[in-house]
C-alpha cells in the first residue's frame, strides 16, 4: 500500500519497505508485512548460519543451499515486486582469517546467484567491514559484470567523523586521524566497480545526522533506499515516534529524490494497545477489513506516511517537467539546424519573456523619441533572429503602447520560419511597417541603420546560438547611440556531483559524448559550491578589441564540513 | 476512424488514408476527408507548379516557399498525426536536362525541410524515372543523414515483367531484355542509402498483379504503405467496387505485416447516389451526425474495412506473441549461465511437450519390462539436465501409467534448480525412488548404468545447450541396449529476406553482432526457398567416428518466377 497519493509523483519513494529476520516460512513474513502496510520486505534469503566450509555434503557428494524458501513457494511476480534480498550480514571479504574470506566469498556469489535465480529487484550488500573494502569491492565488481538487471545496494552508515584535529595530525597520530566517513568508502568501493550503473547506496540513518552540507553531498550519488531504524525516532508528548526536525527535513529530501524508505527494527514506543487501532497523525483510514493483529511496526510506517502525504503536491510545472529530469537532451543548434515549428510552438509559450521583450521596447521608444516628436518620428527596430514572429509582435504592441511610430525589418535565416512569418504578416496586415528579410543576420546589407535592435539569442556554452557572436556580426547595422535588447548577460558555472547523468554519458564509451554539453533539467544532483559569473557581455560592444576566443579561471571552494566530493560535470546557467 | 477493431491488433493497418490534390485550404481538406471515414491524408505540401529556377525573389531579394499551408494552420498534433507529405512528383534529379535535375534537387530539400519542420511522420517520395536512380539515391541518403525522426517512403509500382525471352537476349537485343522488376530499383536505391532503416517502400498496386513468388519476397522488405487506385477495383454486380480474389489475399497480407492502405484516385464505379448512405458490406455504422455530402471514395474504403473486419481476430497465443514478434532475442546460455526461476517457469508451461515425453517413456517402460517382470524388475532412469523437475515428474507418472517399478536419477548442474528440485521431492514424498545429483552429467561418475536417458537438451546452431555434445557425454552411463528419449532430432535451415532485424543487428555497428545467432519470433520476412536438413543425431550413437565438427554444403533454389531478391540470413528450426 503506497505511503499515499501525491499528485504527478510516480517514483518508487511511495513505496516503504520493512526489514525483517530470516525466516522459513516466506509466504507468512510477506502476508504479515504487505497486510501491514509495507509494500516489500527486505528480508535474508539464505540461513544465516550457513557457512560452506562446515555444510556437509550428502551422499551423493552433493550439498544444498539452505535457502529461505523454494521458488515456488512465491509467484515470481511476488518474488519481483515485493522482496528484496538481504546478504548474510557475516560475510567479511577483507578479514586476515582466510577460511572466513573464503566462505565469505563463495556465499556472497551463491546468495547473489540464488537471487537472481528469483528475479528480485536488488540485494543489499552488507556494509564494508571497518578499513580496507578491495577484496570486497573486487568481487562485487565480478558479479556485477555477469549481472542482468538486479541491482546491488551497498549498505552504508549515513555518517561522517567531525573534522578532524589539525593538531593531532601534526603529532602524526594516525589514529586519531582515522576520517570515519562513509562517504570515503563508498567512493573507494565504487571506483573498484567502475561506477557501474547497477551498484548503488542503502543508507543506514542513524539517530545523529552529520552536517547539512556533508549530507547535501549524497543527493547526487546513486541512492536508492535509506533505512530508517526504529531508535533513530525520538517520542512525541503522547508516546508516538516522530523524527528530529532535521531528520523530518531529510526524508522529505529524499521522497523529493526518490529514494525509498525502509523502516528497521523492533517497537521501541510503548504505545497503549488500544490506540494503535487509531493512530492519530494519518489521514488515511484503513479498509476496515484485514490487518486483524496489527503490525509492530505500524506507527512508524504511519509517522512516515504522514510525512509524505504533507509534502505539498507537485506543481503543474513540477509534472510537466517530471519525464525530462536528470535526462541528456542533446543541445539545439539552431544556427546549423533550423528548427522544427514544434520547437517554436514551444518556445513561444513563454509569454512573461515575450511581456519582459515589450516592456523593454516600450521604455526603448520612450527613451528615444519624446512625446513631442511622436507624430513625426518614425524609430526602425530590426528583429534579428525573428523567427515565427512573436518579438515582431512585441515590438508592434509596444509601439502602439508608447504611442510612437516604428518600422521593423524582421531577419529569419530559417526559411520555413519566414513561410509563417509571411503569412503571420499578411493576416494581421503589417505589410506597411514589418519588412521580412529572408537571411543569415550575419550577411545582410541593410538597407539604413537601426534605432533599436531586438534579439533572442541567448546560449549557453554548449549550443550554437552563438550569442554574443551573432549580435556583434549584427551590431554593425544598429546606429552608434542605438540600443540594443538585450543589453548585457552573464554565465554561470557549479559544479556538481550526478551519478546519474555521468553513467548515462559513459555508457555511448566514447569521448565525444563526453565533451558534449547537454542541456538538462537537473533533480538528483549536488550542487558542491555557490555558482560564479564566468563571461558578462553588453551591447552594443563598443570595446575595440572583439574576439571569440575566451578563457576564465574559477576557482571553487567547497565548504569545509562537507568532506570530500566527486564532481561528475560542471553546470552552466546564464542570466 | 480505424478500419475496425480487431481484437489484438494494434498496429497501423488498422488507419486508412487517402491521397490528395494540392490545396491551400488544408484544414478543409483535413476536415472532410476525416468526415469521410479516412484516417490520414497523403497530400502534396509544395505548389507543383513551383520550380525554383522560375521564382521571382521579392524586393529585399529573399523568396518564400509556395507552400500548401502555413504550419500555423494546423496543430502540430493534426500535422504529425494526419498528414503525410508528397513531394512533387515533377522531380526528376537523374534527367539529362541540368536545369531540370538543379530545380530537383533544390525542390527536393526544400520540401523535405518544410515538412520537418511540420513534424509530418512521412514524405512520399515520387518513384524514379526509368533507367537510373544514382543522382537521387545520391541526394536522398544525404538527406536521410540529417532526418530527425521523419521517414521517407519511396513510391514504386508493385509491378515485375513476365519471364525475358532467352532468345532475345541471344540476339544480343537490349530493348527486349530490359527487366521490368521494382524490385531491381528498389534494391539500387536502398543499398546507394546504406539500407537506411527510415527508408522505406509505398507501394502503388494495379490492376495487375505480378507471380505470388514475387510478391512473396516483398514480405520482408520495409514495406510501409500500399496505395490502392480506383481503377485497380472492379465491378461488382450490383455496382460497388470490389477486388478480385488475388487483390483481397494480398491486401490481407498487408493487414498481417501492418502496411497502411492509401486510397488512391477517383470515384470509377458510379453508384446510384440513394445507395451510398446505406452501403451493404459494412457493419459499422456511421456516428450519425457528419459525413453530410458524403465522401466520393467512402465505397472503397468501405470495401477495405469490409475485408479488414472479415478478418479472424488474433488468437491468444498470437496476441501473446505480437510483442516479440521480430524482435531480437540473444540466445540462452543454459551451459554456461544458469537460467533463472522464470525461465523455468515459461518453460515448464508447455504441458504438450511434457505429455508427449510421459508417453515415450511410457512405451519405452514397456518395451524394456514385461508384464510377468513388472513387479521384480526395476529400470533405471537417468533424466540429464533435470531443471526444477518436469521430466522427473513425466516419468514417475509414466512408470504409474505403464505399471513398472523404476529408480530415477536427476542429474542438475544448476544448485538453484537442485534447490527447487529437492523441496519437490520432499513436498512429493520421493524420497526413495528419486536420487537428485548436483553435477555436470559431463563429469558425473554414475554408480550404475541407466536403461532409459531422458532429456530435453534441444537446442540449436546458436547457443550452448549443447545437444549432441552434452549428451553424447552422458551416453557413458547407458546401457548398451539402453533407449534415449529423444533418439534422434534433425535441424533445418532456410534463407530469408528480414530488413527489419539486418537494420536492429547492424545498428551494433560491430561484426560480433552479425555473427550472433538470435532466437526470434519471424514475422515480417519472405521465407525465398524450402527449408533443407542439415544434422541428424541419433542417441546414443555407436557409431565409432565421434567430433564436434561439421559442415554441409546446401544448394538452395529459389522459385524462378520470384526474381531477385536479398538474403539477409539464415533462419534455423529444429525438429
Amino acid at each position: 500500500m503506497p505511503l499515499g497519493q501525491r499528485v504527478g509523483d510516480k517514483s518508487d519513494s511511495r513505496y516503504c519497505g520493512v526489514e525483517t529476520d530470516f525466516s522459513d516460512d516466506m509466504p507468512h513474513v510477506l502476508t504479515h508485512n504487505l497486510s501491514g502496510g509495507f509494500d516489500f520486505v527486505l528480508a535474508p534469503l539464505v540461513d544465516p548460519s550457513y557457512r560452506p566450509s562446515l555444510s556437509t555434503k550428502s551422499a551423493n557428494g552433493s550439498s544444498v543451499l539452505p535457502v529461505a524458501a523454494s521458488d515456488l513457494i512465491l509467484s515470481p511476480a511476488q518474488w519481483s515486486s515485493h522482496v528484496v534480498g538481504k546478504i548474510s550480514y557475516w560475510i567479511d571479504l577483507d578479514s586476515d582469517d582466510e577460511k572466513l574470506r573464503m566462505d565469505s566469498e563463495i556465499t556472497l556469489k551463491q546468495e547473489i546467484a540464488w537471487a537472481s535465480h528469483l528475479s528480485v529487484q536488488a540485494c543489499l550488500l552488507p556494509p564494508p567491514k571497518k578499513g580496507s573494502c578491495g577484496n570486497y569491492a573486487r568481487c562485487v565488481s565480478q558479479i556485477l559484470q555477469g549481472l542482468s538487471n538486479m541491482q546491488l545496494w551497498l549498505r552504508l552508515p549515513l555518517e561522517k567523523s567531525e573534522s578532524v584535529n589539525n593538531e593531532s595530525v601534526d603529532a602524526g597520530d594516525d589514529s586519531l586521524n582515522e576520517v570515519n566517513d562513509s562517504w570515503e568508502l563508498w567512493n573507494s568501493f565504487r571506483l573498484l566497480c567502475d561506477h557501474h550503473s547497477q551498484l548503488s547506496i542503502a543508507f543506514d540513518v542513524l539517530s545523529t545526522l552529520p552536517s547539512t552540507n556533508s549530507l547535501l553531498r549524497w543527493f547526487g550519488e546513486p541512492v536508492r533506499a535509506a533505512m530508517f531504524h526504529t531508535d533513530a525516532f525520538l517520542t512525541n508528548a503522547r508516546g508516538y515516534p516522530c523524527l528530529s526536525k532535521r531528520h523530518q527535513k531529510l526524508i522529505t529530501a529524499f521522497f523529493e529524490l526518490s529514494f525509498q524508505i525502509i523502516i528497521s527494527g523492533n517497537l521501541l514506543h510503548h504505545i497503549p494497545q488500544e490506540r494503535l487501532d487509531v493512530f492519530p497523525p494519518s489521514d488515511n483510514d484503513c479498509d476496515g477489513e484485514g490487518a486483524p493483529a496489527g503490525h509492530q511496526l505500524k506507527p512508524y510506517l504511519e509517522y512516515v506516511a504522514y510525512l509524505y502525504q504533507k509534502m505539498d503536491p507537485l506543481s503543474e510545472q513540477e509534472r510537466f517537467e517530471i519525464n525530462y529530469r536528470d535526462f541528456l537532451q542533446a543541445p539545439l543548434q539552431p544556427l546549423m539546424d533550423n528548427l522544427e515549428a514544434q520547437t517554436y510552438e514551444t518556445f513561444e509559450k513563454d509569454t512573461v519573456k515575450y511581456s519582459q521583450y515589450q516592456r523593454a521596447i516600450c521604455e526603448a521608444l520612450l527613451d528615444r523619441v519624446f512625446d513631442e516628436q511622436a507624430s513625426t518620428s518614425t524609430s526602425v527596430l530590426m528583429v534579428v533572429g525573428a523567427g515565427r514572429g512573436p518579438l515582431v509582435r512585441a515590438s508592434l504592441q509596444a509601439a502602439e503602447e508608447a504611442g510612437r511610430k516604428i518600422k521593423v525589418y524582421a531577419v529569419e535565416k530559417n526559411p520555413n520560419a519566414v513561410v509563417t512569418l509571411n503569412s503571420l504578416i499578411k493576416l494581421e496586415g503589417w505589410e506597411d511597417i514589418v519588412t521580412v528579410v529572408s537571411c543569415d543576420m550575419r550577411c545582410w546589407d541593410a538597407p539604413e541603420k537601426a534605432d533599436i535592435l531586438v534579439s533572442e539569442l541567448l546560449g549557453s556554452f554548449g549550443d550554437n546560438e552563438l550569442s554574443p557572436e551573432c549580435l556583434d556580426g549584427a551590431q554593425r547595422y544598429l546606429n552608434p547611440d542605438g540600443i540594443s535588447i538585450p543589453s548585457s548577460y552573464t554565465s554561470y558555472l557549479q559544479p556538481i556531483t550526478t551519478s546519474k547523468l555521468y553513467n548515462d554519458v559513459k555508457s555511448h564509451k566514447d569521448l565525444a559524448h563526453m565533451e558534449t554539453a547537454y542541456v538538462v533539467k537537473l533533480h538528483r544532483v549536488a550542487r558542491l559550491a555557490p555558482a560564479q559569473p564566468v563571461f558578462t557581455f553588453h551591447h552594443p560592444d563598443v570595446s575595440l578589441i572583439r574576439g571569440n576566443r575566451r578563457h576564465k579561471k574559477l576557482l571553487f571552494k567547497i565548504p569545509p564540513d562537507t568532506g570530500s566530493t566527486m564532481v561528475h560535470g560542471i553546470v552552466m546557467s546564464e542570466s
